[in-house]
């Protein structure tokens, strides 16, 4: 088949001293200390073949991520931008849907012709943490498109048990295509939907909700929070061309953060009485909710997603007096995220159409990896067997 | 002032005897069993006079609730209907909206021309079920329009706590009588959400729910939940008219009880996987919530909102096997309902205003009443300074 | 190996077709309408092979079961009592406490020498239950010493996930015995700690709350909620030596039902506020949860744990005023219950050993079943390897 | 009578402009940015008169708090330590107990000759966050002992709706001296409780739990911690006699925070897997829970108790990867933790006694105020009417 591969060096970087087991496995949990110069390539490659429990499938769509730009790109020294759990090369891609081929004999729920899509977190269900039910916790996490091979690809093999089936939105829709390209958007979209509902217990319809970044993460959780009923929900994003999108989608107000207070302008939008709900999408939170006192409701939850390795200094004292809850989230597994937003798709209470600018073919991915560079699209999709 | 006031005979049932406290304040918990000969009268009253907290207000609209029904109406004994807290003669409604007109020498947050709505509940705020912010389940709880003077009059004087702002509808939809129509609709939608969000604690956006009754109540939940990113929303109702009603506002489908079986026509409609969120506003549970056994999903929530007097048999194996949880709910206040409902009427989120089958003066009233035995209209509106 | 099995005839009574599946398969979700003239064998069988995900444990102490009377005792036409999922013949006993011998090839966390305890409910880990986190809902669902061989054997094979290490209460109480012995007894309070505390999330310290059966899991309940600090803990059991338990393990009060007015009698107890917290393990709906109104303290939660097979009359109204919530529990699977259930004998806050009656050798486990059926015994332990 | 009062000075440090309104009522919610030169004063006042919601209270212990120090104690310019709702002079004092020696008109539940304890935050029962049960955020908050006169006096009128009996702790006992001696630590470990069990909604019996500072406040989060069923209880704090109190009151390990690494020591205590609940009780955020990061268990709870005026850094990567959630607490008012701290109080489960170090007569106040200035003591109790 052919597939787009990740590739790069094992280069750990001065001060960096990999364990054993990185080394042997060449697999990390750190990689922008180790993973240098990286580079795409479309190659041809054996098609997958799926195991008992699995099923292969023919991906349709792909939507390219943030995460994938952080893999394809250096900074200064050739290191890849991207920090966490990785292993190249590798076949990246990880937000997409498909159809089933064919099935492993173990598998039940599945059949030939069904339309899906499928986990990233791929939780082993065995071990602590799974067992306590927080399998984007999992003590043994694969990742799919960073350490098992993706869906950049014309086919993939993966455990039935990551697989949620589209039929709901072709049979409410009348329509495979729009399943099958809506069901590239159910990953990223459950991604904000576990940190604004599963994570967050305190959500209530009626709520005021902000949510900084306009990248696809936080457009999905600015769709999300008008389909469940946030009756003020604002953006805030340093591009004008994100702040459109997130005008294009239904957001009530959207804010430049350059040049403003953005505690007091957030106050105002409120009406004096500050946010119930905080979604940190934007991986700034030195200056996303750093910031936040006054425009804080109290009860005020914070749900935060954006990824950050340094530590954030953080106003305690305003979360005393105001009673705020700050929640980490990661993942989209468990709990219901990806059925939920399925359902929300298919009922069309959740319409992300909008959030997708372009679908290219898989010959054309690379020239795709380059276009984003500029972060001037939402969302690319890349069909891999077009 | 112009009032409508309800006048029942103290004339205990045979074998009820009223405690000494009842039959010398003339309030008891058990209307149906004490009142008797019920009739309404126009009448000429004095204006009520504002205390240090009170506000005055000029009533805009008030609209007939079922519980008024049930104190205007009476069995083959000549007994009321309304088997709750009561002391008569008073003036009725309790579901309405108006203009301050005056304000008490202690009130802090409204003044003069605020447009505003009120709780029914009239919680003590001092015993020990309000210290821990069960407002509803006050130890020492008084009833607008039922236990206290209602708003079926020109004026009515309430504390100020139990006032909320419309502000938010005029400003945003820029009708100030809309948010005075809107506004009479926020106590019996803040029952519904009440039931649904905050006694409810496992709701999800996306989750599929099923509401009984098309009354009032069941009308305000059906919009509650497609507002708040239910997937799947139907209601169930034996009156056609009823059901039309339902259509109206957006259900997925509607369902007429008789000649069905209930559980295997819910198990279809949820595609097999059963429903996650029940709301019974039909006050029948014998005949809605008790056939449920396989249409609830793992881990659904009952939401019990429609009196019964007599006990309800409930299949508890099946809660178990399912892991299902009901809660009885009661009231509105406490936990943001009032605010979060006009929060999403002003957001144009829940469109209440199909509900509304006619406005009336408040001469026409008792006419009203005589209508309303039908049942045929969903919520009509008394106009008393019209 | 030596084991003792459950041997029943597959004879549907009159009026029980069962499915093909049933017939196919001879597993039953409904044991007391198809199985006939139970009887216990003391066997030799084949010692078990552990698959590659198992580990092979010698058996050091079994607990018995209401369960496994109830699949050993007949009614007056011959079918056993348990009226759930069963297959037989089989090796009943599921409440165990071992040493593992053997690891299969792809155990990660356990090995040889390591003393586990073993969960009941045998998940898939694959399903649409299973993914939300609610393992006890299992679509797939098998049960240890139910419908796949049990442990009143001296050996048994067992998924490595199904297992909880008991070092922490070796190592804290100094015994390797009294962590096998304690270790038993893991399961049936597993059952109480999920109904009282995973699926009741509204436990506070010092809630007042009252048990209904003096059996194993409603002296674990008793037992669970003096250490997690409930100020008041009543037990209510028509058997006086069971009471005596009750007593044993540190109630506060017990009480006879008969012959007393149940909700004025708990009333009092709990100073005329009523309970915070009702436990539901007698199996008796009826007579235990239908007739509490008052003495349910405002947001009273009831686990319901105890199986009955008919619907059971339930007083809404109440639970309306009083903002009283129902869940139905089973099932220990999920949500951390065994660990922090071993956690808690490891601290010494959680003593059970009262609760044991006696033990005896596997040849002696005929005569304990025997013994057994005047329910005097709170639990008897089966050493099969003495 | 005869009181303890504190006195200071308004001179507003160079940079702190107070607004109209601090200026006009001499009221600030900076008091370390205006008080000077704090002095206390023993002298002869009025009596209170109640009003008619109100008790006038004979106290008969009131507890010296840190938060007394703060205000009695002076930085170099001679500004008072503590950073919040103040005015003086006034008398100070807002942990105590004592007996009810009158009663105003509208007092309906206390009577002469109860015994109580008293809410510190003076919730009005009437703002939108006192609507939605958030009582410790009231809009109008007054704080006694802070902006209303306190208790270290032989008298005090306070509403009736911050008084909870202390009977139940009498009767239990047997004792009114003891009852009056533990009430007046009902007010701090109530601080304690609210943090832990109302914020915090995670917590399961079982669960570790590590608390930073062992102060009155965090040696109470202790006890509340062994009350509640906390298998592993840790407390941190620099002082080797502190760290004595909290091994008296029952602590699994104390540690020293100096010279070692703290995340590592607190994994090696809890074998691991990390800790489930955190009580930052210290009020030194930066050097508690900033170092957390392995030390956290997969879905940890962090209870911030301790004030802080400067932001703390925090590591949110951590709190993602391992689904942490952090909880600002302040107060004590609202859902039952008075309540809940009285019953587990009367029944035995929880002990303060032995926090309390000295008990003298009022006018040896003055010289109990320096000698606490070593912070040696736990807890000193002042009796105004010896």
């Amino acid at each position: 088949m052919r597939a787009l591969r990740l590739i790069a060096d094992w280069n750990p970087r001065i001060g960096y001293a990999p364990s054993a087991y990185e080394e042997e496995t060449r697999r990390t949990y750190s990689g922008a200390k180790v993973w240098r110069h990286p580079r795409l390539e479309l190659c041809q490659m054996p098609d997958p073949a799926p195991g008992s429990h699995d099923v292969l499938i023919e991906v349709a769509n792909c939507g390219m991520c943030g995460s994938d730009m952080h893999m394809y790109e250096a900074d200064a020294d050739g290191y890849i931008l991207y920090p966490g759990l990785t292993r190249f090369p590798n076949i990246i891609g990880h937000e997409f849907a498909g159809r089933v081929l064919a099935v492993g004999a173990r598998v039940r729920t599945l059949r030939e012709g069904d339309i899906v899509t499928v986990e990233e977190i791929q939780w082993c269900g065995r071990c602590v943490s799974c067992r306590r039910g927080y399998f984007n916790q999992c003590d043994n996490l694969e990742e799919l498109g960073f350490t098992t091979p993706g869906a950049m690809a014309q086919y993939i093999a993966v455990d039935e048990k990551y697989c949620w089936k589209l039929d709901p939105i072709a049979e409410r829709t009348g329509s495979v295509d729009l399943a099958l390209t809506l069901g590239a958007l159910v990953e990223p979209t459950s991604v904000s939907y576990h940190a604004m509902f599963v994570r967050n217990q305190r959500y209530l319809p009626g709520n005021y909700c902000v949510v900084f970044g306009a990248g696809p993460i936080g457009l999905a959780a600015e769709a999300l929070a008008l389909a469940a009923g946030c009756a003020l929900v604002v953006v805030v994003d340093p591009s004008a061309s994100r702040r459109g999108s997130a005008v294009a989608l239904g957001a009530h107000h959207v804010l430049d953060p350059a040049h403003i207070d953005l505690d007091l302008a957030l106050l105002e939008l409120s009406r004096g009485r500050g946010f119930d709900m905080v979604v940190e999408a934007a991986g700034a939170p030195q200056h996303t909710i750093a910031p936040l006192r006054k425009s804080l409701n109290v009860d005020a939850a914070i749900c935060y997603i954006g990824r950050s390795e340094r530590p954030t200094p953080l106003p305690l004292e305003d979360y005393q007096v105001r009673r705020v809850q700050l929640y980490g989230a990661l993942g989209h597994s468990g709990q219901g995220a990806f059925q939920n937003v399925i359902r929300l798709m298919a009922s069309g209470q959740l319409n992300l159409r909008p959030m997708i600018s372009a679908a290219v073919a898989l010959d054309d991915a690379p020239a795709a990896f380059k276009r984003l560079e500029s972060r001037e699209d939402a969302k690319i999709l890349i069909r891999p067997n077009e």
